[in-house]
């Protein structure tokens, strides 16, 4: 089903949107030499109010769309497919999701209390409290759905006191039941690391599943890293809409003058 | 290409989601013999962060399946879609977006000044403004864009400060401009219009698209009403996700026990 993949092949992420590109950007830092071919699902976003059913049929068809363009492995960055469109999902290639690396990491940090928070979709499945009680059972676990993140990172209010005002609203919660470490379970959810560790106080631990993704398909594909050398490796990005607007955040968040683009359509 | 309709044909309302629910009950209020056939694209809801060439191509295999399931005419209660989709679109029926009425009524009202606020995609689109211009030439006319408000609704935050903090941001603009009419450009919007109003002061008139469409369908229909009868007639609501969700919504907004409900796939 894979095709013909070898050690040049690309890496294959995929997301709904721009949010994966925080995890292009940590495995970049991890697998400099490693070419990334991305898919964002711009004509269809935001997979966090839809249900399992359609984030599924969604997921397995950009999965397929990648394995197609002969990709060595899958790092599915958005945390509602990987929340709810994984489980049984074998495409021959190695494939991770990002709520497992995300509950992993936040198994090892804790001291026994774990805040979740994420789109509703995500918190619906109750995908990360049931990693986490897989990793380690007698861990408290309280979760929060914050619908109202993803538009305003995407309106750009980082830091305003009216995204403070709602993040207090969304955190409330989680700090009355003292949480010690708390999961960005979206990948739009790092850019409001600042203003998100300052209400929830320093001494919680912030995990961003992209950085914990990272880490583990670098260490999964690192001893058998791709090709070497001394050029760049050329990455690619298709969206199934807006490629410009899509174009001008790659440019902004990977620090690079062009990024290769394609509009492509999916059914 | 319409096939065989008549006076017993359903009128076909299309809108991205929930907000077309408005519109049905404003034409339920004006047409109470009609039975409506009703589809909310929900698996890709919302348009209004989408391209106008992907709000074009879904909006024009929506009208199509109204069409093919035998419909006598055609409402996009979208305002998206109306902005972006309508021109040179001919299925060989009637078909109404809520553009053009909502700028008549606005037309009518205003003194001058006419404020229009709306999805990203709608207001980029400027259809409010060049309807406007073309119906009154000297209209003052300022234009906002204000993306959290759709997510507000959808939360459930319809009075709340942190709304109000919101909606004053983006309505300050227009009040600076001393607009006396205001267009709510956007079917999710006249759930925020007690906060808006009281915002805009009581002296600025609010012009509900869904209300004008909704008579501007009742006057071209009306003398040729279809069914009459002792029963009341049969609304279908087709969604293509969650019908659960909607049907709940549903039920509440138009006051009935029973929706009569289906899930279809469209490509």
């Amino acid at each position: 089903m894979a095709g013909e993949t070898s050690q040049l092949s690309p890496i294959g992420v995929f997301d709904s949107g721009v949010g994966g590109l925080t995890v292009v950007a940590a495995l970049r830092r991890r697998l400099p030499d490693e070419p990334i071919l991305y898919l964002g699902d711009t004509a269809r976003l935001p997979y966090g109010i839809k249900t399992a059913e359609t984030v599924r049929r969604y997921t397995r068809r950009n999965v397929d769309f990648l394995v197609g363009r002969r990709v060595r492995a899958v790092v599915v960055a958005c945390n509602t497919a990987s929340a709810v469109a994984l489980d049984g999902l074998d495409v021959g290639l190695p494939l991770w999701g990002v709520v497992e690396p995300g509950a992993r990491r936040a198994a090892d940090l804790s001291h026994g209390r774990v805040g979740i928070i994420g789109t509703a979709s995500t918190i619906l499945s109750d995908a990360y409290p049931r990693a986490l009680r897989r990793l380690r059972p007698g861990l408290e676990i309280v979760s929060q759905a914050c619908p109202l993140f993803v538009p305003l990172v995407e309106e750009g209010w980082h830091e305003d006191e009216i995204t403070e005002a709602i993040a207090r609203r969304y955190l409330e919660p989680l700090l009355e039941r003292q949480i010690d470490t708390l999961v960005l379970g979206c990948t739009h959810y790092p850019l409001l690391k600042p203003l998100i560790q300052r209400l929830v106080g320093e001494e919680v631990r912030l995990v961003d599943s992209a950085e914990s993704v990272a880490e583990t398909v670098a260490s999964a594909l690192g001893g058998a890293a791709g090709r070497r050398g001394s050029t760049p490796p050329e990455h690619h990005f298709c969206v199934t809409d807006g490629p410009e607007r899509f174009g001008a955040l790659a440019r902004r968040i990977l620090g690079e003058a062009e990024v290769s683009l394609e509009l492509v359509e999916m059914t």
